[in-house]
C-alpha cells in the first residue's frame, strides 16, 4: 500500500467548511470521508461502477431448508441474462455495469456472452454429512473471484458491488456466521425468502445437526467456507479481498454478501477501510452480523432479495457524498456566516 | 376526485408476480403500490420532478434560540441562487428542477430571475409576546404556496418535494408540533443546527413561555400556524395541500417540512395518500412526529439540514420503485418457478 498524501484532518476540514451546520449531512459525511480516504484525495471520483452477481447451486437445498426449488437458481440466472430481474433494473437505472458469473450452478448454460463461466462444479455437496466443497475448490473460488476483479479494475472501475443468487445460500451463510462468530445457529437463521414457522424450525434443526457433524473441522475462514460452502459465497469473498487490495470501494449487499465479507474480514481486516455497507436486510441474522462487524448500513429498506440490489440502490448515495464534497460551496466562498460562538 | 379505475388487488398482483420472493423488495414495494394508487395506473411514471425551497426569517431568532445568526437566512438564499448549497448539488444530480421562493426573508433581494418573490413580510414577529403573523398573512402564505404548485403542475410535474431555510424555524416547528399534538415542548425540541446543552435549555424555556403566553389562542391548524409562524412553514403547508389535491406525489423532507405536513394533514387528512416521507432526521422531535403520523421514512441518514435534501436523496428510490414495477419480468414471462407449496 502506498503512503497517504492527504491527512484525515484535511478531509474533515473540507467537509466542515461546506455551507451546512457541522455534521448536518450525517451518514453522507462519513461516507465522503471514507471515499476520500480510500482514494487518498480531496476530490474523489467514482469511476466505471460495477456490480458482479455470482450464482451457484447448493447441495444443502436438498434438505428442505428453502422455500423455493433448486431449479430457480438457473432460472434466475437466465432471468438476469434476459435483463428482467431486480438487479438488472436497478443497475440500468444508475448506469452501473452488471456482470453475471456462473460460480457453480447445477445447469449447463452452454456458451453465453452475457454469462461469465467460472463454474467450479455443478453445485456443492450437501454439508449435512460432508464438506460442501474441497479445500482446492474453495481456493479456486477465491482465485477466480480475485481474477475477475482484477480485470474489472484494469478496465477503470474503482467502485464495485457484489451480489449473489443461490437457492439454499442463507443456510450456508448462517452456518458460516454461526461458526466464525460463535453465535448459536438459531440466532443466525431467518426465514430466507419466505419459510413458514415449521419450515424455519426444520432449517434450524438441519443446520444445528450439520454444525455438530462438522464440529471438529478447522475453525479458520477458508476451512469454514469450504465446509459450509457456497461457491458464490467463496468467490465473492475472494473478489472482495482483491478489490480492497486494489484500493477499490467495496459495496457490501445483504446477508449472504455480508457473510462473504465476514470471511474476507477474518482473512484480512484491512478490508474494513474499503467496505461500504449498503443495506441491512430483514433477516434476523443480518442485523446481528452487522452489529458484530460494527457496521451501519446506508439503507434499511426491509428488503431480502440479494442479487446486489442493496449495492445498486445505495450507489446514488455514494454519488451524493462525492458530489457534495466536490461541488458544495464553502462558508467563505459563499459568504455565509458561521456558527455563533458562545 | 375521479373514481379509481385500477383496484388495489390489481396493483398488488402486479407486484407479487415479479421475479422475487413475495415482499422481498420491502419498502420499495409499498412505495410502488402507493405511486400506482395515487396515479391510478399499473404503469406509473414520475414526470418533471421539482423541489421548491421556501425561505423566511423568524422574529423568534432574536430570542437566542438558534446556533446561527439570522443573517444566515438571506446568505443561504444567495448560496442557493449561486448553486452552492447541498440542495443544489443533490437536485442537479437527480435531474430535479429546483425553485427558490422568498416567503418572507428579512432582506431585499431586488429582482432576481432565480428567486420567486412571494415575500409576505420582512420576517415574522417574535412569537414570544405576540402572534408571529396575522391571520391574513397566514392565509396569504397558504394561497401563495398553492398557486406556486398549480403553476408547476401545469408545467407537467407530478412529483414534488418541499424544503425550507430559515434560522429559528426549528423553534416555530417545535411550538406548532407541541400545540397541535399536545406533546410537552421539551419532547418536541432538538438541538437544531447545533446548540449546546445550555442553549438547548434556554430554547426550551423560551418556547415553554411562549406556549404559555399563547395558551388561549385557538387550537386549529391555521391559527396555530399564524401564532407560531414561519412564513415558509405556512407556505409549504399550502403548497403540500394543493399538490395532494392535484393528485401529485408529495415528498416530505425533514422536521420542519414534517410540521408543515402535520398542519396540512390536520386541515385535510386526505393528503396522507399522496405523502412520501423521505428522511427521518436526528432531531428528537422528528422521530416522535413521524411516529405520531404513523409514517416510516425511506431514509435515515442522521441528517439535520432541511433545504429539501431528504426529498432529493430519496428520489432515486422512488424511481427504483417505479422502474421495478414497469420493467421487471414476471415469473411467467421469465419462466421462473414459484414458491413450493406445503
Amino acid at each position: 500500500m502506498h503512503t497517504a498524501t492527504i491527512t484525515s484532518q484535511e478531509i474533515q476540514a473540507k467537509i466542515d467548511l461546506k455551507t451546512k451546520p457541522l455534521g448536518a449531512l450525517g451518514s453522507l459525511e462519513k461516507l465522503a470521508f471514507q471515499i476520500a480516504s480510500v482514494q487518498d484525495t480531496l476530490s474523489p471520483q467514482l469511476a466505471n461502477p460495477h456490480v458482479i452477481v455470482f450464482a451457484a447451486s447448493h447441495g444443502i437445498a436438498s434438505e428442505g431448508v428453502s422455500a423455493y426449488p433448486s431449479e430457480v437458481t438457473p432460472q434466475m440466472v437466465l432471468n438476469f441474462i434476459g435483463g428482467g430481474a431486480a438487479i438488472n433494473v436497478f443497475t440500468r437505472q444508475h448506469g452501473i455495469s452488471l456482470l453475471l458469473v456462473d460460480a457453480g450452478v447445477d445447469y449447463d448454460f452452454g456458451q453465453n456472452e452475457k454469462l461469465i463461466d467460472a463454474k467450479v462444479n455443478f453445485g456443492t455437496k450437501s454439508f449435512a454429512k460432508q464438506p460442501a466443497m474441497t479445500n482446492a475448490q474453495c481456493r479456486l473460488c477465491l482465485e477466480k473471484g480475485a481474477e475477475l476483479v482484477r480485470q474489472v479494475q484494469e478496465a477503470g472501475c474503482n467502485v464495485i458491488g457484489f451480489g449473489e443468487m443461490g437457492i439454499g445460500n442463507t443456510s450456508s451463510a448462517s452456518a458460516i456466521m454461526s461458526r466464525l462468530l460463535n453465535i448459536p445457529i438459531a440466532e443466525c437463521v431467518g426465514k430466507g425468502t419466505g419459510l413458514d414457522d415449521a419450515q424455519l424450525t426444520r432449517k434450524v434443526a438441519v443446520l444445528a445437526d450439520a454444525l455438530d457433524f462438522h464440529q471438529n473441522a478447522a475453525n479458520n475462514p477458508e476451512s469454514v467456507l469450504a465446509t459450509f460452502g457456497g461457491f458464490e459465497i467463496a468467490m465473492m469473498c475472494g473478489a472482495m479481498l482483491e478489490a480492497a487490495r486494489l484500493g477499490m470501494l467495496v459495496l457490501v449487499d445483504g446477508f449472504i454478501a455480508s457473510v462473504s465479507y465476514l470471511c474476507a474480514f477474518k482473512m484480512d481486516p484491512a478490508i474494513r477501510r474499503n467496505a461500504v455497507f449498503c443495506h441491512q436486510s430483514n433477516e434476523k441474522g443480518h442485523r446481528l452480523l452487522l452489529q458484530s462487524l460494527e457496521a451501519d448500513a446506508l439503507l434499511k429498506l426491509d428488503m431480502r432479495l440479494g442479487e446486489g440490489t442493496g449495492c445498486a440502490l445505495a450507489y446514488p448515495l455514494m454519488q451524493s457524498a462525492v458530489a457534495f464534497l466536490n461541488e458544495m460551496a464553502s462558508f467563505e466562498s459563499a459568504g455565509v456566516s458561521q456558527k455563533t460562538e458562545n
